[in-house]
């Protein structure tokens, strides 16, 4: 269903011309009612679908289209790396106002077919439509060859819970943003200019942590394909929410180690370094459960060039909570997930 | 990824608690990162993504929130029918603004699921979020278990051109609605309500066929198993629009013979009743090409409870373009398409 969108803005043409090669069980692309494919190549497929809404994930002013784009597949893929699933293809649903011009569409979406052919998952169908405000929808699809998808609910009685990659910065970086955004921050679309931007190595990585964010895909499939983990979920809404997400699917207590944690030491306040740490959210690291067998495989297995594993506490039998342990004691915590833009509350229009 | 949500909105234990039996090669369901699923029973998936976005596509006076959600799987599903494809699952991406009530929620998702049992397509995952205005974003995946999806790209020369559903009838509607819509319109929740709204039995029709639309699965399912389509379409922008799509990537003409088509006899002015006809949008109809061959099995062979048939052109070398045929004259025709909202322009806020 088209409507309203200015005739240049034609997705399906941008997309035959500047999509990578489609893979051979691709029956069909986009450009018909649907995309078809034989799925015969896998053993289990995982679908996910995530939204990036203007005014609530992010603010126009703030992230450059391109940024914007490269965003929305990213955050989407994250979900398929904590399955464990190799990426597939993608659909995107791209709702624009009237007055988008060119410039902005195409930026949009060079940077989403630029991280389509970075994570090999080629865009095969899709919805342009008009609305009020951009609204990004991205379904991504993703396969498993062999062995057992992770889920949430796999974790066992004594697994360790293992990190991998940053928490906290994200956050940091969207405070930065929100408060010293410049109209400037709209136009950068490349590391070299975010670097100038932040001036200041920390700044940048949090700046980046939250404009660009990595979803952990190479690991996800590791830890699946070797079946090196028996929980997993990426950190969307903040450890300690995620965390027991994982406690509740699997029917267990969660513990953390507060000295275990990577609480950023660039922090000068460390209230809000733990805070953050704990619940800062949009991090798109991986979280995961090893058993103590696979915990020894993972330290001499673990491919050096992924960003470095920690193990950061147990689960434990009892009622599925969350709890931090410091100093020889053990407290109940309240996760308080992730708002957007709590610090600046935004106003809707409508 | 949530974000500023009312709590009570909990789409993951709402659809728990009121889903349908999953199928067996359903994996893991929704509550995960991603849904997972084998796909060992399907030959072939087709996936498909559409958006219903507020004061584009709706308006919240006009329609009610368990129409919306039961309009929001129904128009997604028609492209599966186009294609041939048994629908499998669906994905659903909601967002709403802040303010939106329990009841409004509840109401939607009521509509969505009822129309998901209908249609034997679990929702299996999704993202909620909040958004300026309420936004639908609809995936759903159907799969093939022998033969061939049929594509807008088979029609072969001579092909005979095929319908199968009302076109006009949803643009009358939209029309009645947006020249005499009230308030009471959004409160209208089933048939008898809108047939009393209504005071006319063609009224009525014209009403249903934009509020809730009919995918036609079956008439699609049937076709393809058949193999007695070469190429297929479903008509959301208009019946000279889609099937130009046909056209284009068939690389026919395609020529139609205005006295075939089913104009509606109700409208007095028949410039008009032609003009939606063609242009109406919003259809959900079926328009495919067959072979004489395939006519005569069709004929012989199409199932009595389905809409009936009925053959309205064929297809001819020459370029991708439609004709009408009318008293011995070919005459090119441009289709127009559909604008949503043509005779009642909605402003935008933003």
């Amino acid at each position: 269903m088209s409507a309203e969108i200015p005739s240049e803005f034609n997705l399906i043409e941008w997309i035959r011309r500047n999509s990578q090669q489609f893979p051979a069980s691709l029956l069909k692309s986009i450009g018909d009612d649907c995309a078809v494919f034989d799925p015969g190549f896998a053993r289990a497929l995982a679908v996910t679908a995530d939204v990036l809404a203007e005014n609530v994930h992010f603010r126009r002013e703030w992230i450059s289209p391109s940024f914007l784009g490269r965003k929305s597949l990213a955050v989407t893929l994250s979900d398929l790396a904590a399955t464990g699933a190799r990426p597939y293809a993608c659909l995107l649903a791209l709702s624009v106002p009237a007055g988008t011009t060119t410039e902005y569409f195409h930026a949009f979406m060079e940077g989403f077919l630029e991280e389509t052919q970075r994570w090999n998952t080629p865009v095969i169908g899709g919805d342009l439509s008009a609305s009020g405000l951009i609204h990004v929808s991205v379904t991504a699809w993703g396969w498993i060859s062999t062995g057992n998808p992770i889920y949430r609910s796999g974790a066992r009685e004594q697994d360790r819970i293992v990190l991998a990659g940053d928490v906290g910065l994200s956050r940091l970086g969207l405070e930065a943003i929100s408060q010293e955004g410049s109209a400037e921050l709209s136009t950068i679309s490349d590391d070299k200019a975010l670097a100038d931007w932040a001036d200041d190595p920390f700044r940048f990585r949090c700046l980046k942590a939250h404009l660009l964010p990595e979803p952990r895909i190479e690991i996800g499939v590791w830890l699946q394909e070797h079946q090196l983990a028996n929980a997993m979920i990426d950190i969307s809404d903040g450890l300690m929410s995620d965390l027991l997400h994982v406690a509740r699917e699997s029917r267990l207590a969660a513990e953390l180690d507060v000295h275990c944690l990577p609480v950023p030491a660039e922090v000068a306040d460390r209230k809000l370094a733990l805070d953050v740490t704990l619940n800062g959210g949009e991090d798109y690291a991986l979280l995961f459960t090893v058993s103590a067998e696979q915990l020894e495989h993972l330290r001499s297995s673990y491919p050096s060039q992924f960003p470095a594993f920690r193990v950061i506490g147990r689960m434990t039998k009892g009622e599925p909570s969350v709890y931090l342990v410091q100093q020889g004691t053990r407290e109940k915590y309240e996760p308080r997930g992730f708002d957007h833009f709590r610090t600046q509350p935004l106003t809707h229009d409508h």
